[in-house]
């Protein structure tokens, strides 16, 4: 966790999020100065339509409306910065830093890449290693979860039981001449989005309409679809050509496995299925304990039609998926108790259709609201949040929005999303999914394969039933071949009949029945047979287990933690270095790809052994840092380990090699303190684990003075 | 590492390899019987033969028969048994253990499956991570490699350039009527093989070409596989049908990328081509330095014709590569002065061909004996010899075999796989290839990006030439228009011809030359041009890099350390227990699923407290655990843990509650000491970093008495 110390230095720099209110008054503030605006306009064309005009008179109206202009479109700049559902940071820098120091490029950029697909490089791979085992800890662990490690390759029948061949598909329109394609419904929202934005003098009903179809957009099929198309002359963006009909375009990677091509393949679009296909060896592997989890870390796949938003919508992407299986009749979850109080700002339903805001309560309100109706959805909900806390998500751009009932996935009982804030608005990163039974009775169907568990009752049921028993000695020597057909039908009897047979036994001493199969009546006698009540005990149960799924869409919370972390330093009166040595990344010390970085403060060969000693050091005490030896002044060396967001820097310089001592450098407040060399590996890790607070440190060591050279990194922001 | 004492309990009863001696021994004394067997056939032919017949010889000889018959089969069992080449466990019982304990399992089991593909269950998936995290901290963190994380969907001008689309492919058969492919390759390889077993009395003459195709089998092509098919009457061996002609079928999985269809893409074979694509940002991520390494972990996927050998031939794998980028003219490695002592078991291609066994040396002896030539290739083959010491390979079981010329890759220069012996024979692991320059300038070619790092020369080279040095202002004027042609056809001409040229102006005072573009004759005097003599200094240069690249094949590897781990402890004289409770797996800590098990001895609520406390301790020092609460003696138990090699257990008992004691358990010896709680974790951090061994801590702690229900773990061995 960022340390509170070093958070609230760089927080007020960091890309932000604005409340509702400071929106809404910039809008009324808006509207109100286009009001303005039009009252100019009428006032201008009246005084150039009178006789003889008074030039001095439209010259001041006609500068009124400049400034006024002037004014609109800063007040407009002003309403964008604070809209609250965008983060607000400049999209050009931050990818320039992306790119340039290597954390995310296009895949196979030197061919021209393909949209859809990108590299890792260091910095990127580093924190996507610590986010991964931050996330086993904090679940796998924690919860003794099973983890496995399943194929990403899937024979078709998987998908067919899951639903996936089905009804993985988004509906495509080709360009009739070009055969480009695009999403039908992206196309119909940008549509709507653009008359909106361009015309904003449309009649309120037509603006309505917009709404409503942007809204339940998801709920239009081929031929819907087709409809809007024609009916609001959309065509295609790149060219204006026209578009053919929607046809169902299957998301789903599909290769041809072993060298016949028979063999029908996909590539996984989640790894769930891997799960739930080995759902018997694993309730085997936990001893047959229901409830259990089982959890697993691998590539997924999915063929968008068309791939944008950068790392945010791509082909082929990091999935953390844990599937909880519990019997639906119990659910519970013996560590909710330990959440209850965790705060969440619920994004519920009704607050979405009502145009309301995410309110935050505890985990305890939203039950007892009855805004969340399972306990083990809840207890994932809580543990989502917390495990978003610990990475380093800004307080505010994060909320958990429940599913309409129109965007469920078709498996879906229930679903919350836990969406962080980014320079493109409100992101899906975790769906926390109730699944119900769906998958594992869809799976039990087309394999035919029991994929059930067993509940033994805690006493057993008692059932009680009319038996049919036959003297069979006796009854066969009667009926002889007969018997079967006989004692059959009358087991086939209901309870009912099987009583009122008894009591005419009871009454007369024998029964006639007329046996369908036999097709003639049999007489039998008190001393052959009787229908008595008898019990049945029922010791348990076999049911299908039901899911709840979180499932992490691992490259999406890296991006957005990129986005959250990211800020710049306000530029300095007395240095002249460039912009682009200004980024930093408040990345916690548990995200970050190295936690320390190993400084000489010249090129001095006397500096050596202690950059070794120092090594040995942070290596055998598990310390993941970089040495940067560059021939460059410390000031840049510092601003290239903001850049990466390596939270502390530690310097050598002449102290190290007079006095053992080196300098430690906070990399939010840029504050240095003067730390002997025995004592540098507690403090980084008390830093590290945050055992202990920078101002604890501070208040435990010299602070060392800053020499101009350090100026790029001094403090700034407090 | 494996604790000195713990591995010389198991090691006797480990799966073994034989000595080549003992092996040819028992080969000899076969072939004695045989001829024997001979001579008693012949003999029982002449008895049969004679008239009148001895029917009491005949008999007796015939008993003489069978009793050899007996004798042979027996010789035969232990000469494989013998066999250097193989590992001796029980394949049956060791995929038994495999699959009830959840290592390993056919994806999709419940649809069928499809060979080739595996699921990891818990305890091989926990081993896959602490194999893949001894690999990081191994390879990437101790030599600072830049680890990068790239799409496995590839666009196929990667392929292209990297000769895969072309190369990548194995020659096929169909069955003419069934269509049912085979891998022609291994359908001759096959017949000869059965063949050489079937018939031991093949001419020498047949059975040497048997030999010599069979080694050869990679250098023919479709033709010479078609002819070798025709010529031994090869049939389909699941029919008995005629075959079709052999034609090439890419091992790649191809799927299109986009809702066009139009873009092309495959599934990487290897992780490599995603390093190459990136040198350009690579260099540039550090500071333009050369040499430097760049590290992947990922998945990779071959179409394999016919997948065989369990888990070893599969169509989906996780590899961690390396890729070694250095200037080939400058083949050193700054660490190989502290890895030359390494001794490594090396099986050159000499060795290969001569019939000759593996040779081992350290790494300077073999650099000296020029078996290895490359300074960096000989320091990964010792990074790679430690890298499998640690990880727990049997001694006497790895072997570093040089490819032959005709199996190397087409991108190699030199080759050396890492072998492991298992049950179906040698194994490569570990691909250490020499690539030389091939990636980077068929990459720069492709393209046309020049994939080249920059040499600064210790001191620049100094180039004499001859310039061409004309008086500007004098000549433009006499020539005007015909100046520019004049100049660069004088530059154009050899230095010799120039010297010549100046020679004559020193002499005459002036020169006529003839200009082809002109047309006519020049003259031009010594006040108007020279030739002097210049230099050039000339600062470094650019150059592809070569690469070394090792490569891991992490499934392999996990397959065989759990060959090489495993073993049966004999059966004890007091227990009833089945033989498949006495599974052990040996794994050294670092590798195996979980440090530590925690047993309550007995279901007592006593205990209860004193389970939570241990968990607490081992969760907040990183030891991994299972905590195993199952209604079951202590001694199913311990067998359980030992199952999936869990090194240490934990058992609370009566004294747990009385004197605050745990007992801990070595998984080998199966001997227990009584260790203070306040003790137990420096205890077992001591063994499990391998800083105490077991003796040590027998010495340091009382040794716990065992009781009749301990006694399926208790220690045999020794």
């Amino acid at each position: 966790m960022i340390n509170s110390s070093t958070s609230s230095a760089s927080s007020k720099a960091r890309g932000k999020t604005s409340t509702k209110e400071a929106y809404e008054q910039i809008g009324k503030k808006l509207h109100e100065k286009k009001l303005l605006m039009a009252t100019l306009k009428d006032e201008i064309t009246v005084l150039k339509n009178q006789n003889p005009i008074d030039k001095d008179a439209i010259k001041k109206k006609g500068k009124e409306i400049d400034d006024l202009n002037t004014e609109i479109s800063q007040i407009t700049k002003e309403w964008n910065r604070a809209n609250p559902d965008k983060l607000h940071i400049d999209p050009e820098e931050f990818n320039e830093l992306l790119t340039r120091r290597f954390f995310v490029v296009p895949s196979f950029e030197i061919y021209g890449g393909v949209a859809g697909l990108y590299d890792y490089g260091p910095p990127a791979c580093a924190i996507k290693a610590n986010l991964l085992d931050l996330w086993r800890k904090h679940f796998v662990i924690e919860e003794n979860m099973l983890e496995v490690d399943c194929s990403s390759l899937t024979v078709e029948p998987v998908f067919i039981a899951s639903g996936h061949v089905q009804r993985f598909a988004d509906w495509m329109v080709k360009d009739v001449l070009t055969n480009e394609c695009f999403r039908a419904d992206k196309l119909v929202g940008e549509f709507i989005d653009t008359q909106l934005e361009k015309n904003p003098n449309l009649s309120q009903e037509t603006a309505e309409e917009y709404h409503l179809v942007k809204k339940k957009i998801d709920d239009y099929d081929g031929k819907g679809l087709d409809e809007l198309i024609k009916k609001y002359g959309i065509k295609s963006p790149t060219t204006g050509n026209e578009l053919s009909e929607a046809y169902p375009f299957n998301l789903m990677f599909s290769t041809p496995i072993g060298p016949t091509g028979k063999v029908k393949g996909y590539l996984r679009p989640e790894t769930a299925q891997g799960i739930f296909v080995n759902f018997k060896r694993l309730l085997e592997y936990n001893g047959k304990q229901m409830p259990f989890a089982s959890a697993q870390i691998g590539q997924a796949f999915r063929n968008e039609i068309s791939p944008r938003s950068g790392l945010l919508r791509v082909r082929e992407f990091t999935l953390a998926e844990i599937e909880h299986f519990l019997n639906p009749e119990r659910d519970v979850h013996p560590k909710l108790e330990q959440v209850k109080h965790i705060r969440v700002p619920f994004f519920s339903r009704e607050n979405q259709t009502q145009g309301l805001s995410p309110i935050e309560m505890t985990i305890e309100e939203a039950l007892e609201k009855k805004w969340l109706t399972s306990f083990t959805h809840a207890y994932y909900i809580a543990r989502v949040k917390m495990f978003m806390d610990q990475c380093g998500v800004l307080p505010g751009a994060i909320r958990f929005r429940q599913h309409l009932a129109n965007e469920m996935a078709h498996y879906a009982r229930d679903c919350w999303d836990c969406e962080l804030l980014t320079s493109y608005g409100w992101i899906e990163v975790v769906g926390i999914a109730n699944r119900s039974c769906y998958d594992l009775e869809r799976h039990s169907e087309h394999s035919k394969n029991e994929l059930v568990a067993y509940e033994t009752f805690d006493k057993p049921i008692i059932e009680e039933y009319i038996a049919v028993e036959p003297v069979k000695q006796k009854i066969g020597k009667i009926l002889k071949k007969d018997q079967e057909p006989v004692i059959e039908y009358l087991t086939s009897l209901p309870d009912e009949k099987k009583l009122e047979l008894q009591r005419e036994l009871d009454q007369t001493g024998k029964i006639t029945i007329r046996v369908p199969e036999l097709d003639r009546d049999v007489e039998l006698t008190s001393d052959l047979i009787s229908f008595p009540k008898r019990e049945n005990k029922i010791q348990g149960t076999h049911y299908n287990p039901a899911v709840i799924e979180p499932s992490f869409g691992i490259g999406r919370i890296i991006y957005c933690l990129l986005e959250h972390s990211y800020w710049v330093r306000p530029k300095q009166e007395h240095t002249d270095e460039d912009k682009l040595q200004r980024c930093v990344l408040s990345l916690p010390p548990v995200i970050a790809p190295y936690k320390v970085v190993v400084l000489p403060k010249l090129q001095n060969s006397e500096y050596e052994p202690v950059v070794a000693k120092l090594q040995k050091l942070l290596s055998r005490n598990g310390i993941s840092y970089r040495v940067d030896t560059a021939n460059q002044n410390i000031g840049k060396r510092y601003a290239r380990a903001d850049d990466i967001g390596i939270p502390f820097a530690v310097t050598v310089d002449d102290g190290s090699v007079s006095d053992d001592t080196v300098t430690i450098r906070e990399r939010d407040s840029c504050e240095q303190v003067i730390v002997p060399m025995n004592e540098v590996v507690s403090v980084l890790t008390n830093l590290i684990d945050s055992n202990k607070t920078w101002e604890e440190i501070k208040q435990q060591y010299p602070e060392q003075k800053q020499t101009a050279s350090d100026k790029v990194g001094k403090k700034q922001v407090k």
